[in-house]
């Protein structure tokens, strides 16, 4: 089954106005977190639900084996050396070393990828959360290279994707598949617990052709100083989200999180999805800019996800 | 005492060349860690002084009270507001921002760290791991805001001290002192245990006035891709040196290190001294380039720490 979603289709009340004059602030979530009610069906135990209800997260470790990993891990190196990819819009280079941070769409373009995206242990987990038929909004994978890894800074992924994709609602998630060690010091995931309860108002507008830049260095959409702080120290602090290769990052789409630099030699890298509700589909953007290209933002053409029991082998 | 030391001493044989058209290669150490054999009248437990002589580092913690950690932030405040300190050549602004990032000489500029620096706690330590009389090679306060502290890429101080400022041998230590609370995620010091065994010989040259640069951003003087992994894989891996405010880090001249930057809302604040033993006092620069100023590496007119039994009251 293919949806088509408009781009023009007229947006609907914004009830997470950001980025239009407003002073920084925070605003409370409208949205559950867990949208089922009944938990008896869940694919994984009851508590890690607890976990992700009261902090936003979830790391899942052995999700997926080390003969696994090592199939992803051998895609990321083909995409990383195949020509096509590296000269693609949808490849994004470091800014000075001219390196590969990150490669989107690659549950288009990479067949491994691809059937990784519709695993039951990712897919399946995403409809029962969303309690929906789910599609892919984004897909990457990230390099994160050692000595040289840039900091990504703090972001709510929802407030750009209400922004500047017209994500109406929170019932989006993503799930990250580590393919390295994630330690406290190779610039892993961190996440602020609970600060998935809060909208975090931005200042400022959204330049045309934002995402241009702001995958190299964000400028816009970013909260403030006190929102930050207010988040951390009413919150649950801040959490380092380590774990072995093949553990899984679950987390919701208005998390606040953020990593530091990366001058360790060990490189950390991982696969990313987005899984979005369908009924949570994409409107017009609330900035009034354009929307962005499919590879960043799936809007025409989505497929439904069909979970399958998948396995990796060489 | 005043001991005068001229910049025109001549220098020694060169046991550890950097920076003078080698390829980037490990070699071994020559000097002592340790340098007295009998650890009797040692000021600390056995087991502190193994860990030291085995990882190039220790983490004492509540060296400091808690009233004692509020004289010198107080002290650290009063030297950010002052407007003849933020004029001194001694002051390193981040770039960008314009944030203040060091102050150096802070044991001859303010009463406080001058006392400090005295504290039989870190000049007594210091004295019997040098088994010397010790001075002040180097003192500072250290700001690294929240939000936006940036790394400091990996490094061996005695590299830097010994081509840039004529210091001999390794016979130094540095002692930093905790004045905020250090995570593993706020930009804390990463050590690699072990590698003070090593010297990391350097490409590349000396530029004139490398100083002005080098405290913002370092691009010479940089150890190599291949030696710091072979310094990870076959040492210790790598240890991030976290504490409580009032925790002291001790490490010796030539132990690698570095910090990631700092995206989160908590500042990592402290004061650093480096001790050095009278015996290895600084001869003329091994690059060859005039020596650096005063205020970076102590030369002239200097004086022996007495060691006394400070207690820092409000």
């Amino acid at each position: 089954m293919v949806t088509e979603i408009q781009a023009t289709t007229p947006p609907t009340e914004d009830y997470y106005p950001s980025r239009c004059g407003l002073p920084a602030h925070l605003r409370s979530r409208l949205d559950p977190v867990i949208y089922p009610k009944d938990w008896m069906s869940a694919p994984i135990a009851e508590v890690w639900l607890e976990c992700y209800l009261r902090q936003g997260f979830m790391v899942l470790p052995d999700v997926f084996s080390k003969r696994e990993v090592a199939v992803f891990r051998e895609e990321l190196k083909r995409l990383g050396n195949d020509p096509e990819h590296k000269a693609s819009d949808a490849t994004v280079i470091e800014p000075g070393s001219g390196e590969i941070r990150s490669v989107f769409n690659v549950h288009k373009t990479s067949p491994v990828f691809r059937n990784l995206a519709t695993d039951r242990r990712l897919a399946g987990l995403a409809q029962f959360i969303l309690a929906d038929s789910v599609y892919i909004h984004q897909s990457r994978v990230n390099y994160k290279p050692g000595f040289r890894g840039r900091e990504f800074y703090w972001h709510s992924d929802f407030e750009t994707w209400h922004v500047e994709d017209g994500m109406p609602s929170m019932r989006a998630m993503s799930i990250s598949i580590a393919l390295t060690d994630n330690f406290t010091y190779n610039g892993s995931l961190m996440l602020i617990p609970g600060s998935h309860r809060w909208y975090a108002v931005c200042e400022g507008e959204t330049p045309a052709q934002h995402y241009r830049l702001s995958l190299k260095k964000q400028e816009y959409g970013v909260p403030s100083d006190d929102c930050l702080k207010k988040m951390v120290n009413d919150g649950g602090g801040i959490v380092t989200a380590t774990g072995k290769a093949g553990s899984v990052i679950v987390f919701d789409c208005n998390v606040m999180h953020g990593s530091n630099g990366n001058i360790t030699p060990l490189p950390r890298s991982n696969v990313f999805f987005v899984y979005n509700a369908v009924t949570n589909h994409l409107q017009r953007p609330f900035s009034g800019q354009p929307p962005r290209p499919e590879y960043l933002a799936a809007r025409s053409a989505v497929e439904p996800v069909d979970c399958i029991d998948q396995a990796f082998v060489r």
